[in-house]
Formats: structure tokens, sequence, C-alpha cells
């Protein structure tokens, strides 16, 4: 085939879950529809997938604003050497939806994943009628009540998935609480060329790195110390066991700012006194 | 009934899981095996039972030197008003267990809950002849197989579990990790009396409290100055988001001392400046 004639290759982004899952609408807003999504079981798969060339980005969930970190996935990104090139955070709103021409009065049974059925408990006190069904997977469950053609039941899932399986939505936005919001990262192999993101109205920087800190009083304050002394934010501090080592700890830091700016680079150099292991594992836009 | 007939009532220990749970081990190391337990099924079940007074005490896993905290319970500590009155770690111990006359040539398949299937890979490797089969509790494998007087079946469990359920070990201590530790909580409803412990070995105290940060640069690193200033050292740190302020954190630590000594006072009284809120979870012994 002559050169000019090759279309660009479609960027393979991998997630975990099936399409429509909330990790799908992440890689919607990071970088469009464009790209060809790649859908895995499980989140080791995904960051597996990237270091063997099976795709060419990833997106994972890092934390939720009702439940907390995804602490798998915090050790992943230890385990593997990838970058994070950027964030972004989706409302989770959970729709009910059924196959077109299913009418809500014939709706009995409602299947999604647990923690989403348990996202809707008003809805679902006001609606007692329906039967809650737990399912392996809130997109997954859109794509089965599909393929079952069932008559008598809908699921909970994402606006994205009823759009890519043909459903309606017959209740939009039936979760209990709206202040709930998944934060994902995109990520790509070290030394990857960087990816055409549309993050122009992003201003500010965030840096996520990674340390562990000597078994001594006061040593989780003196490795503050190294950003409080230069007005460094910290947007998040996370620990997590190091294993091997009962009851000693890693700590996982996003600080504000450009891991190439003067400050952070000379926090960085203090920390490095302080610390036995530190790794940033990626500087993107916010 | 005459008051001097009357038998001193045993004291009533809720926990997580059936009989022979790792928790139940727990509960024998804090209090020994002259308690009454009352298992429940849900961490949720156990903090409303000591509330509603269904039992004198409990006692509930914290964290595990592998898989990091149990955040669910976190969460419960800060919604219900008890106390932290001990810890004790429990080293996790896998056993493969069958029923007795059960030969281990005969043994196919080996039930138990995942996580400590997952915890024995080496085993299965050397023994590819059996078939790891997802149980819903560890203890409650060793149930099952008692109880169906299965011949070609083992469980994975505590040793306390192959005790309880007339059960054989076949096989002591077969888990890949001997780093593997949980360490467990005893809980009372606040303004209890205080329990008859055998701490006695035990020369050091350790203060566990709960707080939020104002939303502001170095806001943590304050709150820590507050310890780091006064030379107390911090065990352990812990994050949870606080629910309807997306991005905003509770934080858990450990401290060694007793809330009682002057500089603990000193420090609380600090903290409170810097903090909106501030709880004090126990004081117990270690």
């Amino acid at each position: 085939m002559a050169k000019h004639l090759k279309s660009k290759p479609q960027l393979r982004v991998a997630f975990q879950g099936e399409p429509g899952a909330f990790s799908h609408e992440a890689i919607i807003q990071l970088l469009g529809s464009g790209v060809q999504v790649v859908p895995c079981q499980w989140f080791d798969e995904v960051f597996a997938s990237l270091r063997s060339g099976g795709c060419d980005a990833a997106v994972i969930p890092i934390e939720n604003t009702l439940h907390g970190s995804v602490h798998e996935n915090y050790d992943h990104l230890l385990h593997y050497d990838h970058q994070i090139v950027a964030e972004t955070n989706v409302r989770i709103v959970h729709n009910l939806i059924a196959a077109p021409g299913v009418h809500p009065a014939n709706v009995r049974r409602v299947f999604s994943h647990p923690v989403a059925l348990n996202q809707c408990l008003s809805f679902f006190a006001a609606n007692p009628q329906f039967e809650r069904t737990s399912f392996y997977d809130t997109a997954g469950s859109v794509k089965m009540i599909m393929s079952e053609r069932l008559e008598d039941a809908a699921a909970i899932a994402s606006a994205v998935a009823a759009e890519i399986y043909g459903a309606r939505i017959l209740r939009r936005s039936i979760e209990d609480d709206r202040q709930n919001y998944t934060r994902f990262f995109l990520l790509r192999r070290a030394g990857d060329p960087p990816l055409k993101l549309d993050d122009s109205r992003k201003k500010g920087w965030k840096t996520s790195l990674v340390f562990t800190t000597r078994n001594q009083p006061g040593s989780l304050f003196r490795a503050l110390s190294a950003f409080a002394l230069r007005d460094i934010s910290l947007a998040k501090i996370e620990s997590r066991p190091l294993r091997g080592k009962p009851w000693e700890y890693l700590f996982y830091v996003d600080l504000m700012g450009n891991v190439e700016e003067e400050k952070v680079q000379r926090a960085l150099g203090h920390l490095e006194e302080l610390t036995d292991l530190q790794r940033v594992l990626g500087c993107y836009r916010v």
C-alpha cells in the first residue's frame, strides 16, 4: 500500500470493564470518541497490556469521592513502570436503562453492579416494585438485557452504556448522592511520545510520586517539610503497606506543580535525603 | 434466683465471619477462650450489635500487612461512637484441613475464600492435582466440608477452625508469605467499664484519633507538627474521603503515647486549633 493511502492508525486504549463502563466515559473525556478501546477483565490485565504493547495507552480509576482510593491500582502504579500523563474526573451518574419499547410499568427486575445498586437506595425505596438484582458490571448489565431482549428488566449504568448497546434511558440520574466523582489516570509507557490532549483550558500542573520513609519518629513530618517549606501544596496523600516489612508504609503524594519547576526539583532533592525509595509517577495538567 | 447462685455472665463478643475465622483467633488472643462469641455476617452488623447491646464487646480487623487497611471499618469507627480498648496482631497462617480419615492423596478440590487461595499460590503450583475452589469464608469452608462429609475435598483456614469443627490439619502453614499479619481492634461502647485484659507484658500506649484538616496549603504538615514538635511518634496515618466534600479527606492517626500524658494533651490541644473535626477513637496498651 502506498504510504499516502495509509490512514493514521487509531490509538488503542485499554480499560477495565465492558464498553460503556465509567472508565470508557473517562477515555472519551480525555481522548474523544475516535480511539479504539481495549476492554479488559482485570486491572492487572490493563497494566500488563500497556507493558506488552497490546495497547498504546490505558485509563484506570484511582479514587472515588464516596469510596476512597482504588488501592489495587496504587499497587500496580508502583510495580509497573508506566507514566501518568493526564487525569480526569467523571461524575458518576446512574441511569435506569431498558431495551427500546420496554415500558417502565412493566419493569420488575433491575440489574447492575452491587455498588451501583447501593448508590440508588432512595430510588428503590420510592419504587418498591423493582427487585434489585446483582450483576458483575454496570455496562455489562445493559449488554445483557439487550442481548437477552428482556421485557421485564432494566439496568443501572452510564448514559454511554445506553448509547453503545442501543438501549433507552427510562430515568436519568437516579443516584442518591450527586457528589459522587471518580478520578481517572491516563497512562503511557515511560518514553512514549506525548499524546495530543485537549487540555488547553487546564492551567495548572500536578505531579504524582511515591516514597517510603525511614522507620524513625517524625519521618513523615520531615518528608512533608520538603514540600511545606517551599509552599508546595499537596492535593492528596495515600499510604499503602510495604510488602515484606510489616507495619511500614509507602506514601503516594500528589503535589501541585510541574516536576520541571525549580522549587519542585529542589523539594524532590530534599526528599531524596529523607527517603529510601522515591519515584515520580507522572506530571500532568489539571 | 438467689443472687449468690447466679454465675457470672459470659462476656459476649461480636466479630464478622464464621467461628474459627481469624477474627475469632484475635478474640482468643485478646480475651481467652472463656467468652461467648457472636458471629455476624457483615462488619456493619458487628458495630450495630455493640451499639444495641447485642454484645458487650466487638473485635474487628483494621489492617493487613499485605493488603492494607480495612477501609470500611475506618468509616464505621467514625460513624459509631465506640472506643478502641485494645489491639492485637494475628499472624495469618493458612492450613490445609480435611475431615478425619481423609487421605491427602484423595483430595481433589480445595475450598477457601479467594484471598486465602491467592495467598497459597506456591502450594498450588507444587500440587497441581488440587483444584482451587472459591468459597465465601475460610472457616466456613471447613464447616462445609465437615457437614457435607466430603471425602475428596479439603479447606484452607486457621488452626482454630480445624479445632472448632473437629477437622484434621493435613499441612500446616502453606501460605506464600509469612510476613502476613492482621491487626485487630477490641471495641467497647463509650462509657463501658474497663475489661480485664492480660496485657501485663505490654509496656507502651497507643492513641488512635481522626481529624479533618482545613483545605489550605500545608494544612496536613501543620497538623503533623503538633506531634512532631513534641517528639510524639506516629505509628500510622491513613486518609479516607470526606463525604459531601469531594477531594477533601479525613485522616486517621495512631500515635505512640497515652491520651492522659501532658505532651499528648498539649498536642491534641494544638491540633484542635488546626482542624474542624477531631476525635480520639481510643487509647490502649501496645
